[in-house]
């Protein structure tokens, strides 16, 4: 340990932390027949589909199984459509197999498909497939612009934006990177909205220790759920114009918006219609996945980014970069043809594959709604709408005595509270503290994923909880010691 | 640029680099109809089986298409054992989709498989799964490991060893993470073996400016083609055990054994071999890949790691290191699986698995031969056998007249070589500089995968060249220019 990378002990990652390492702990016990109050550990911590259960889109699936086997594409089993979209996708693959290495950028005709998406989804922005980048999930994308774009040392070191609440891949990146992390705050009682004064705030006091150079949105929020109103995003870009910043915006819930009165506006558009001095000028990078959406597919590590405006040296750098890694699963690659290039109306495909997208999307809006109502329900707990994205955020009341207990043991009061909600109920969650919030305030993050009765039952359970631990800790006795193993090996701390 | 990570700046990876990029030119202007000296460019410069024309296993597609697409299943078209494997993976995954994350470390049933299968490899050798990791490719692995172990300022930064000749993504890897590469030099007069005095010239020459802590080996080699000794590999065991050093073993190509006299034998089962003192203590990471092989399945960027006595703490820290990234593609896990756990002589698919195999293997091996015979029989080239792995590296003889030219032009001697090869004849390898090699002396790398009747084209061509180099450069008058664009843009240097 003493030699160890002093830049990866640094990491911290809540959504796979000591709580999901402890609920994993707990299940194997289950599964040996040690008896638990719960039959079963409910994994909210993590926006895993599939893993709730979601079924796969039909089509996705098929072009992904032809690319793999082409033998199949003589089988009647499969329609058409999924067919020729296999039979392009392999065209451009080295010996026409899934097997060979791409280009670092990716398969030529995905990025073609991909800019072909943009564009449309843009309403007509132009989008060049030069500029599109295959990644290994957007996480990968967002570590490669990251490292590219850190650099100096002491007060010249480079500053990167991060919305507080964030998801915490950009602070573990930031910490792998040794860049700082320079928060920004979202606006709890406003619905988590992005308030460019913030913005400005947290931009000028960084500037006195770092040069801040990056900008980081998520849009729709992780783990907050907004969506940004055209309004936000429009001075968000005047901002980062006017200060020289790079923006990362994190898109990969551009498919997951419920709220009727929200609209998911992409960085890009809202870029365009600023004018050319705009779209010209600020180096925009916008991430996309197949793990979210209503594909789910997180397995397969698919995604891209669009990149605008960097420096063509720089874009040399970033090409060799990504070199090393030689290439993005071209699995992932083709997953992710299929979300920018679904079926035609006049396809064969096209009904089933639109039936699939609605029910999934339809069913996620209900259970946005559901979660917000129940939760806003218990005494003690705040919820703002799941406007878009796959998470609740509530805000929760800790009584000042398990404050005290749980500074006693060396863990985020909502670290506590969520520890005792797994070993209590079996439900898996991931605290606030985590993710990052204002001092004094407490959270839990939990996916709006598994299926409405379930669903239903859990936020049943989440209630009976938190009036529980309420209760317990009006009382005056103190309480038993309930750190396990498990957090001594990996304690968590609040990352601000 | 200014601003730009020089970390990144500094890193650089030959087998994509310049030399590549102007390949790609040059197709493209043939497909444009630019007319060139030769109608297709053969790219010789990258481990890329497939694009090459070898085609897949079925028996591995087979399963990975039905994990990917299950109502397969219910098909009479796939075999029995292709089916249980498929099942066997699903069962282990979330939602039983391959679309679900899996743990950091992989899937729990492929874990399994994998450590069953180093220990028949290693005629019993004992392996536990949880000391397996599945990793994106073998890249991906040594990447995470050498990050983790990198650390210090000035005179205590970690030293990690590499053999030179080397595969580039270790100097690149130890460029971005700022360590000090320490290069050890292979014998070229005795088939590239691994002298373990010359370890110990390194070391001790090492200690002086840095702390060399990491042994990098690569067996069978890359880009040298040789396959180490049992005795070789004993002593170097031993060193790393007197030195405390982590012996990180590339043992990508351990199904890639062609000399009748050549055996491999894994790091870690001669540790075994040395007794408990040494098999308890020795720090040891091996790592395998599904692209290399008999399987080149490169795309699926599937691999794994084994790591022996690590620190239970560091370990740790490796697992929230791995778990930022949420797990390597599935679909490559599952690739991964079949090798491993291929059809055994009772299930249907063994026959033709064991012909498709051996076909592929005994077709390298064939090339393999080819190409050392037609290589040494050109005046002024002169190749050691190419024992395992699937790459040529002979040295070349270039006249003092075109080593002048080149230092005119600020390339390396056998970069000016390469880039005059692609030009005259379309064929594209990568200059020896890209790897590093010992001062004075030139080389190339070539792939041996083109089809045997591409693969004597190729080598007549490259003998005719090499004939027309020399005679060129031993004329008086002076050479045009032949820097080009792509050049300008990513000029090459020796890693050293």
């Amino acid at each position: 340990m003493a030699t160890l990378n002093p830049q990866v002990k640094a990491v911290e990652y809540a959504v796979r932390g000591p709580i999901v390492l402890k609920a994993a702990d707990i299940e194997r016990m289950l599964q040996q027949g040690v008896k638990q109050p719960f039959s079963e550990v409910i994994k909210a911590n993590i926006g895993d589909a599939h893993a709730m259960g979601q079924q796969p889109i039909t089509f996705l699936r098929q072009v992904v199984a032809l690319c793999c086997f082409p033998e199949l594409l003589d089988s009647p089993v499969f329609p058409d459509d999924a067919k020729q979209r296999a039979q392009r996708i392999l065209q451009d693959c080295g010996g026409q197999s899934l097997g060979s290495y791409s280009a670092s950028q990716g398969v030529q005709c995905i990025r073609q498909d991909i800019a072909d998406y943009i564009s449309r989804r843009d309403q007509g922005v132009p989008s060049d497939w030069n500029n599109i980048y295959l990644t290994t999930g957007a996480s990968d994308g967002i570590m490669s612009i990251l490292k590219l774009l850190v650099s100096g040392h002491g007060s010249s070191r480079t500053g990167v934006m991060i919305p507080i609440p964030q998801y915490p891949l950009y602070s573990a990146a930031i910490s792998e990177l040794e860049a700082v992390q320079v928060n920004y705050y979202l606006d709890e009682a406003n619905c988590w909205a992005l308030d460019v004064e913030e913005l400005q705030r947290a931009y000028l006091e960084a500037k006195q220790h770092c040069q801040p150079r990056v900008l980081c949105i998520i849009n729709p929020g992780n783990p907050t759920g907004q969506v940004q109103s055209r309004k936000c995003i429009e001075e968000v870009l005047h901002f980062a114009y006017e200060e020289n910043l790079f923006v990362m915006a994190d898109e990969v819930y551009q498919d997951n918006v419920y709220s009727s009165d929200c609209e998911f506006h992409s960085f890009k558009k809202i870029l365009y219609e600023m004018g050319p001095e705009y779209f010209n000028n600020v180096e925009l990078a916008s991430f996309h996945s197949t793990s979210k959406g209503y594909t789910g597919e997180c397995g397969f590590r698919g995604g891209y980014m669009e990149i605008l405006n960097m420096d063509s040296q720089v874009n040399s750098q970033l090409v060799k970069l990504l070199s090393v890694r030689l290439c993005p699963p071209v699995s992932g690659q083709a997953a992710m043809d299929v979300i920018v290039n679904p079926p035609e109306e006049h396809e064969p495909s096209y009904s089933q594959f639109n039936k699939e997208k609605s029910s999934v999307l339809d069913s996620l809006a209900h259970k946005a709604r559901l979660t917000e109502q129940i939760l806003n329900s218990v005494p003690g707990m705040k919820c703002n709408p799941v406007q878009g994205a796959m998470y609740a955020f509530p805000q929760i009341f800790i009584p000042p005595r398990a404050i005290q207990e749980a500074q006693a043991l060396s863990v985020a009061p909502d670290m506590l509270y969520c520890l005792k909600l797994l070993e209590e109920t079996g439900i898996c969650v991931v605290p606030g503290s985590g993710f990052g919030q204002r001092e004094g305030t407490y959270h839990f993050r939990m996916t709006i994923l598994p299926d409405p009765e379930k669903l239903k039952v859990l936020l049943e359970k989440v209630r009976e909880f938190h009036l529980r631990f309420l209760e317990e800790y009006s009382h005056p006795e103190p309480q038993l010691n309930i750190c396990t193993e498990t957090e001594h090996r990996e304690t968590s701390k609040q990352p601000n």
